[in-house]
């Protein structure tokens, strides 16, 4: 994953020490061809895993996700954000807060679109302290799914989401590592 | 397009006579191989246009999008949803009413991530009254930008936003266009 490191490095703003605003690589613009090479990474990675879906929650993670199973062969979820309040009886909810955006929103994935016989890939953009993960994981065990793992593209290791999750046993693989924002710099990790 | 048609006539759920919720064909759920026929079908339809860039909005926009400037070998850009005000002077901004949702919300893009240079394929999953697309064309006016053409993956020609658009002169390409949902049935046209 050279690429996508020089492109971030080429492209990131360090907004301050501990958020990264990734939006000409990632969050607001990307670039398909790397976008296909992140989703053949983690294709090969989860290729016998028996994964049958690939979920995500939008906007952000739809580019990568779709990527990943778009190389996997698969059907790809994303979960939907609204912050007003339903009490819709067909779909999975669940209130998470965002580290990067400041605010808590709700995740939601209509209920037909998730199965007990599902085995997913998990994939997102970014992962900060994993809160918009821990929802997302929340719903798919509300539907009696298993995860076949979870696909990161940034992790930022100075932050605990990811640790959390393998702590929980889940597999994570990030492709890219950044240890410190510090002074405004990117420190990627190895 | 049939492939497409009959996802539509086996997962859509026609809420009234002006809504069809199509989670599992393109709001919510999305297979990776027909969002590539759709984004080829975009690419061959535009390949001489000089396309040098997708924009969408986010979230159901960003797969055929992604798919279309896959093909085409350009970026994709997707103007975020937000519903905070916000007074960046980086960002374009344009408030613009859903039809399917209800509610008015803010399209917002990075001032950095469009020029005055740029040949633009404007993409969206599905068009009602066009309000979120006209904010779209708006910044990309305000950008200085051209746009080469409309890529509509879901045309309802009961509503007007898609002719008010030819109308002003835009290329519009849709890929099915639905004529009816009266009586919780869905016709195409032609």
């Amino acid at each position: 994953m050279e690429r996508l490191k020089a492109e971030i490095r080429r492209h990131a703003v360090v907004r301050n020490e501990k958020i990264v605003e990734l939006d000409a690589v990632l969050t607001q613009k990307v670039d398909p061809g790397l976008m296909m090479e992140i989703g053949e990474t983690f294709a090969e990675r989860f290729r016998d895993a028996g994964v049958n879906k690939v979920v995500t929650v939008e906007a952000s993670g739809i580019a990568p996700a779709f990527a990943a199973a778009l190389k996997l062969g698969v059907p790809l979820v994303f979960a939907r954000r609204r912050k007003t309040p339903i009490t819709d009886p067909d779909v999975y909810i669940e209130r998470v807060p965002s580290f990067t955006k400041g605010h808590v929103s709700d995740l939601i994935i209509a209920k037909r679109l998730l199965s007990h016989e599902d085995r997913i890939l998990v994939v997102d953009d970014i992962i900060s302290n994993g809160g918009a993960l821990a929802g997302l994981l929340r719903i798919i065990g509300q539907a009696g799914a298993s995860v076949a793992g979870i696909g990161i593209v940034v992790e930022k290791t100075f932050q605990s989401g990811a640790d959390l999750l393998r702590g929980k046993g889940y597999r994570v693989e990030s492709l890219v590592r950044i240890r410190s924002l510090a002074e405004g710099a990117i420190e990627f990790d190895e």
